[in-house]
């Protein structure tokens, strides 16, 4: 049975980066910048980017895909502050998909005005796992970690942390109150990932949302200096 | 591709069902309690079980299999507490499986003394997703929430809220501190799972460690009387 699973994983994940490369295209054609943003359940994705979002991305304009099992509790938050934003639900697959794939989000595509947007987010489903795996056809990947995760999740979960490029090290104003250790948790990233950006801030307090925001609008012109 | 992942899917849990009914047989006929322990990542599963088996467990005699995608941290920090252990790695699959299944934890069964045990707590790969649709041949289902991941997490994860009998709500002692609502989490529980049985409780400050000690070393008799 494993042999078998494992078999047919490969080639879904073969079918998921030709999708992803078709996204990628579609996405250039049109001039937006993608990030897929991803975490642990209840980390931090949504309120991070109601605050970089509250706080101006400036010229860039941005769009967001919400991922979820179920449920839009997410894309309505985002629906208040006037951006466009679309909803993917996974769960008629299988019980509820743990994360999101190329195809998922190829079906997206509709829904979405890619010609009034320079960047797109794209809210995976709150998992340390399988969203590492399958490329949506993103130009950056970018995760949130809480602190009151623990110190010790890239060690668990070091794909995750290898494959994203930027770390938000999220809820920075609960540091007094449990037992996590900062210096630990950098370590353990830069053990994981010394190429990773790390930037540390809190959704609640507004500590270091103008450096995620900078970067987030910085995104376009990044993707358009490399193309 | 969609359709054809979901029917191999299906087939995998077939396959699982038999393995995991292959694995209830056998702790039944050594007498063992089994326990599947589920969380997102870092919401406090080791904390908890370490803090149970510090406050004794009584005449129950509990063993522990670990499972994570990478490393034997979580195993490491239970073998201190001198009781038996066992760690189960998911990574030679597919990048790392985000979920323990019933093929693994019948691997991992000669490596747990079965004989010498009551109450064998599996503690599943942090995720709120595909672990709650694998079972592994466990009598009763346990998953610990923190109120750090938000008042929303039953609402967006609700197949892993409906699949367990016991929730445990962790990290009370942060509800000061943070803006999650105990009242309206305790209420979407309720939503999605009214026969759940709710224990708060904190690993941290010790509150309500009783009540969840006094579950787990329960537990042996409720499965004996219900055989």
């Amino acid at each position: 049975m494993h042999r078998t699973r494992i078999r047919v994983a490969e080639d879904a994940l073969d079918a998921n980066q030709t999708i992803a490369a078709a996204n990628r295209e579609d996405f250039d054609r049109a001039g937006v910048a993608v990030v897929n943003l991803m975490s642990a359940p209840g980390a931090g994705k949504t309120a991070l980017l109601e605050r970089a979002i509250e706080a101006g991305l400036g010229e860039t304009r941005i769009g967001v895909l919400e991922g979820d099992v179920q449920g839009s509790l997410d894309a309505d938050r985002i629906a208040h502050l006037h951006v466009p934003v679309a909803q993917l639900n996974t769960d008629p697959g299988f019980g509820g998909e743990c994360h999101l794939d190329a195809n998922m989000v190829r079906a997206a595509l509709a829904e979405l005005p890619l010609a009034e947007i320079d960047l797109l987010a794209i809210e995976n489903v709150g998992n340390l796992v399988c969203p590492a795996e399958f490329r949506v056809g993103e130009d950056a990947r970018a995760m949130v970690c809480s602190v009151a995760e623990g110190e010790d999740k890239p060690l668990k979960y070091p794909l995750m942390f290898r494959s994203c490029e930027l770390v938000c090290v999220n809820k920075i104003d609960l540091l007094p109150h449990i037992d996590a250790d900062l210096d630990r948790l950098l370590a353990n990233i830069e053990a994981v990932n010394p190429d990773a950006t790390v930037l540390k801030m809190s959704a609640r307090s507004g500590e270091g949302i103008e450096a995620w925001r900078d970067w987030l609008a910085a995104l376009p012109r990044r993707v358009a200096a490399t193309a």
